[in-house]
């Protein structure tokens, strides 16, 4: 016995058609023009896309930032991953210096197991090095966590030099692996907020102007010139800016190869969010983030870019902070604000209303854009990332009839804002399946507990 | 009853699985893990790949240049193109100056019906311009040609002026259709050869030497201008050169939106080729093409170019002469010599064997740059250009197994040599279906009358 | 006996000192701290800056457009000359297709002789090649006619083919001669004014619509790589737009030689001045010139090609008709309108004015620019461009305390308006000598008959 | 009474002509075409170039680099400095860590001060920040130290961190001072460093491949990146590469504003030095200097880049160590070979030969580039840099006819080798003046004291 999907306008990154998709136990088994199959469940999927089950390869649930930790945990973070029609999340681990990755391994899976409504994987970030880290890299890579990150920002906390960002591109090419960078100068923008400390500066919109489009620039262009020279392919992180897409453009030219993700913040809010009501206003702390938001030219450049194919992959950099209570921690300080803002449970959404409705990109780049590029960097295809015969049955059945307006009040994000507050919603999640399991209908969870695995991931391509 | 395809591992643009594949009539009906179906005819695919039939976008059957006409007519070539795993021709119908479109397709017509033995299509060459051809345009687009070609090349005969492209381009916006160029600087060209004549200069290196990369750099540049201004996307056909690559990089920077078309030999052979065995040697004849041979900086940058999914396309421009009897015209003028090579039977095998199996693209990409992108640009997709549900069982099975070499003797083609002759060859077609029809086995025809349709074509993406 | 002009503040493109200049006959003989000398006649420049005499590259005096003739002839275009401060002018002659080189030149001289209150030198315009013009060109080098201009517009009247522009160039070559180049594509403007016509659209603005940024870059691009192809330098005239700049900039990081002149016009005014009172206003045809008046972003980016040395001369292209009896000829019909304006008059104020006292460039460059480099470039140097022992006295005593105002009612210029009417003038000419002879006073001159001779020039650096 | 040096072409960065020159004291008091004056000692320079003493704005002299001193201390590099026509240089004085710039400055006026045989100035070394460090800045300026440099390389000993760069760049700013910088990524040549060493690499060549061109470009866009941000100019010093000529080109586009220095070395010798006569040769350690020594195309593009005015400045960084004794501490150890190679003699004999007299750049340029130029950029213009009344008469009248040949056996420099031994050296100094005495003769010292004084400098242009 297994689940009939009839009828749905069947998307994967390349394809487009109609046809009926069979399921049996956590498979598609079948797809064609009319399979007939007595015994099964039948579900109608007439007048629906449908797409595979988006990954969102960018969250940071249950993060603790030293003043506070976010809002969402793996279990509130991953409900609305579903809910959004994302059926696999990828979480940063994070070493803390002089510990090790095993320890922040462990730590991460305890916040996670037993409370992912999807299935989910971590890459680990590094933030220190010796020989021991060096050793513990292979270590990740065969419990499935093939990718890492190191950040090229935040000084004294997360940042590493160049000389580490070498050594550990060179011992990624060894293992196959990839490693993912936060491509902003921390040393510059260490020094700029204190310039603006200085100046009694305290507004949210200090946190953009200490952040300028030169930081991310720059550091672009500094791990290009690493990657070149090791000669191994890098993944850019959350990029912000055209001043970044151009430089990765040129580096691109001479041969070296990047992966490139933006999110959906990047692309729909620009800089004006920051001013608020008023100059006095302390809403633009919603939309603290890092990198900050930019221009409305850079949005162009980067629908340009998703368009063009040199990005690839859009995450959400999840993370998730209450207006009240949290962001507030910086009312008197911007450079206290916590960094980030909620965004998993809209991504596919806004992709589709402000993307493809709009003709800015095409819904076959949609799904590559929001799952099957994902699958193949981080290694889970084709397990995970399309509808074929042998995959999952992650599937998303996508009612297009859908009209709404995205809301704090209606969503099921664990946060008292959106930063997409009275944005449209065209479309929505008719139907959800996590590995033949129906967890979605029309929006709401249909399940009780969590069912989401870990994904034991190999090295992408 | 339908045939059913067993244990192959489908390949597409984007997936890579194993599956059955069903098919009934002309299409594809079912796919799944373990279909059986007792009437079906089954053939086992195991241990071979399954891409989607070929589709050459460029080539030149029958083709009349004046002082003779190309050694493969429709019949030969097309017989050659689906030994090779082609199941699709896009060729060049073209406008004699002073006469109408339609009398141009109506004697490519003629030449192609009945002759086929693959499916095909037109791309309609302009290289006149008046209110009629205008109106015309509409009437190709309502018949099925949605694509048009002008010459910056070929003063006298072919080439247009940039008024002309302009208004073609502005007329190819309000058709939704697609424009392919010939991008080559003809008033240059032709004083060059002037000057070599003068000089005295007459063996074949000569071609290559009066067609410098900068003629076709600065067609690349100005064309893209023309399409910015209209605001419009066009498509190069038989990107030669790293410098022509890097134009339009710089020209997609700025939002120009361009197709590019490369072809085998541009990948696998360099400017080295026109020496032959002596300088006196005529053999570099056999090279002689347009745009000329480079070098291998030039292939470096074009393999690059299909990897990082800045070219889209691998047409051949097969256009054959005889080296005896045809190409000996130029024998003591390089500028006689007739322009032109064969290529369309080896196409996928020498992508297969130099680019898949030595890790310069993926065998995804392959397929996307060998059959899918083609479908797409030139709007016979999904019917043509995957393996899907409902799309034209157009399939090659592929043995991976297979060890050869190219070989003038051993080829279909229809002309006495072949520019990879010697070549490696890793796969050959172990069947190929043209809608559902087995027509070919190991490399030979297994059909005596040719079967090949005309696409009726609707606008592409 | 001679002239001992005391106290000044000499500046040259290099130098700034203050010291006695003493000029016996036509010639600068002595330079000196304190220079005594019984006999001299001596004149005080203290306080002033003394510069070389000025020298405008670009002049069309007396040049007939068919419809019309200039409202500047030689005689009151060089008096309006010598008043700003400009000591000699280049002008064209143009050879008429199917005529000779000879014959546009006797032309020239005829209307230049006895009439030019400055020295004079002519370019020679080609618009037409045969192997009569190729020998002429060496004629022409022979009578001290070093530089040629071609015409990548005007379609029909003076533009060449790229096959004439590559044949042009190698014989330049072969004669170090140089060529100037005006970039712009004829044949798609051409199309665009036909295109404008039909709509209907007749007032001023739609020269510079008809002339869009596209078509400058694109003939520079062409330009550029004919000229890498023949390898000799190029000259290109009154560059207006940053996307040209660019354009040079990227070609000259390839290896390609290439002088470059602006005028003012393309660094002080933009396209809001086409707009006019309202929006049937005829106004802006006082601005209809070729290439037309860009954006302020461009003006920006053309200064700092002055500031970075990527430009290094500003001629004025001065080609002035009156507003009323001669730009109405297209009242209309904006693509009747005579092209062109006057300027050779303020040249030098407004580069002092909203240059040097901008800081936009310094007081070296202005002499670089407006002089210096002209002279070098084309042959002429040292005997005019600097202020040397040895060198023609051609010396511009500069008031620097004059506060003035431009108007059409006050110039000398023969046309009744300038597109300068109100702009603020800081300085202006207390004395100019030519060869020696003081012929302009407080800006105004103090001789009754010309005495500007004929510069029979050699090849330029 | 004065010196009359009669008939001599007088060469400046913009002119070329032939006069007398009277010098009175120590400066130039008259130029003139055939000045008299009884009571002058009359010298004859018929048949010379007159050039402006030449400027070399690096040198280090008596730099105590930890492990050894160099070779030249202010004493002798002073000679050969102006046995090689250079009468000014401009000396590295270094902050240590944790010391004060006063502190730097008083121990460089110790070494310096009545050991020169020329003028000398200093530009300040900062390798530490603090309050302190910053208001000390001005007092530098305040004495005439106008200029300062910072190091992206030598990671524990002089480099910087980038927030440092920024707030350095700040306070120039602020005091319209400039810095220096060396570009070379200090953090990953440490890395590469210790790889080699692991790897038990230990010959000369090891030092150019841990330096390879990726880390210039990186340090240069990094800089350049600040340098925007704070919106000043910049100064790079010994640039040695294409990469890093295009990677300065592009940001000048963008309009960031930098001076750019390159070094004989860099135009003339490339890497191929490093072998030495076989593999396990120590001859290459003649040229181990940082950066490192380039290949031939990069000699080309630089050598583009002097004639395009891409680099306005031609310094030594001359830094000489015996290969013998001093040199060899790095025998079995490449990382240990004191860097630096001697040039200060040689400079403006290598630029005559190897580039005025085969065209590469003109003699105007050459006179900017080791003269002119460096005056302006530093603040002694025009006191030195130029031919012109009231400048110190330093001057050199060139003996165009002499043809040697360089050689360590023959120089003043007081080191054991030579990295340009065998050069064939055309034109050397006939007389050398300094501030009006007379202190070379035909390449001969003829002074015994020495009389250079210290430069109080200004702000540079």
């Amino acid at each position: 016995m297994g689940i009939l999907l009839k009828g749905g306008n069947i998307i994967t990154a390349t394809d487009s058609y109609y046809a009926d998709i069979r399921i049996e136990g956590e498979k598609i088994v079948a797809i064609g023009s009319d399979i007939t199959q007595s015994d099964d469940e039948v579900i109608s999927a007439k007048g629906s896309y449908i797409f595979p089950g988006g990954i969102d390869s960018h969250t940071h649930f249950g993060l603790d930032v030293g003043s506070t930790v976010t809002a969402d945990d793996f279990y509130s973070g991953t409900k609305a991953a579903i809910v959004g029609g994302t059926t696999t999340i990828l979480d940063y681990a994070t070493q803390n210096k002089g510990e090790t990755l095993q320890g922040a391994l462990k730590q991460q899976f305890e916040k996670a197991e037993d409370k992912c409504f999807c299935d989910y994987g971590f890459h680990m970030g590094i933030t220190d090095w010796n020989e021991f880290v060096n050793s513990e890299m292979a270590d990740m890579v065969n419990v499935g966590i093939t990718s890492f990150k190191l950040y090229m920002a935040y000084k004294k906390t997360l940042q590493v030099d160049d000389g580490i960002i070498y050594k550990a591109l060179k011992r990624s090419k060894e293992l196959s692996a990839l490693i993912a960078f936060h491509c902003e100068n921390g040393d510059i923008i260490e020094v700029l907020i204190d310039e603006a400390r200085k100046n009694n500066y305290k507004s949210p919109i200090y946190h953009a102007l200490t952040r300028p489009v030169n930081v991310e620039r720059e550091a672009i262009a500094r791990l290009l010139e690493i990657a070149e020279l090791v000669d191994t392919p890098v993944y850019i992180v959350h990029l912000s800016s055209k001043a970044g897409m151009d430089c990765i453009l040129d580096a691109k030219k001479r041969g070296v190869k990047v992966y490139v993700e933006t999110c959906p913040q990047y692309l729909l809010l620009d800089e004006s969010y920051y001013k608020g009501i008023d100059v006095n206003s302390f809403e633009g702390a919603k939309y603290v983030m890092s990198p900050p938001l930019r221009k409305t030219s850079d949005n162009l450049a980067l629908w340009k870019g998703l368009s063009y194919g040199d990005i690839s992959i859009v995450g959400t950099d999840h993370c998730s902070f209450n207006y009240i209570g949290q962001k507030d921690i910086g009312l008197t300080d911007f450079s206290k604000i916590p960094n980030g803002a909620p965004g998993v449970e809209h991504r596919i959404a806004l992709l589709y209303t402000y993307g493809v409705l709009t003709g800015k990109i095409n819904i076959n780049q949609m799904v590559a854009l929001t799952s099957t590029d994902a699958a193949k960097v981080f290694g889970i295809f084709p397990k995970k990332g399309t509808i074929a015969v042998g995959s999952d049955a992650d599937i998303i059945v996508w009612d297009k009839d859908y009209i709404g307006e995205i809301s704090a009040k209606t969503q099921t994000q664990n946060v008292d804002y959106t930063p997409y507050e009275g944005f449209k919603q065209h479309g929505r999640v008719k139907y959800a399946f996590l590995r033949g399991e129906m967890v979605v209908i029309d929006g709401n969870v249909k399940i009780i507990k969590p069912t989401g695995k870990y994904l034991h991931r190999i090295n992408g391509r």
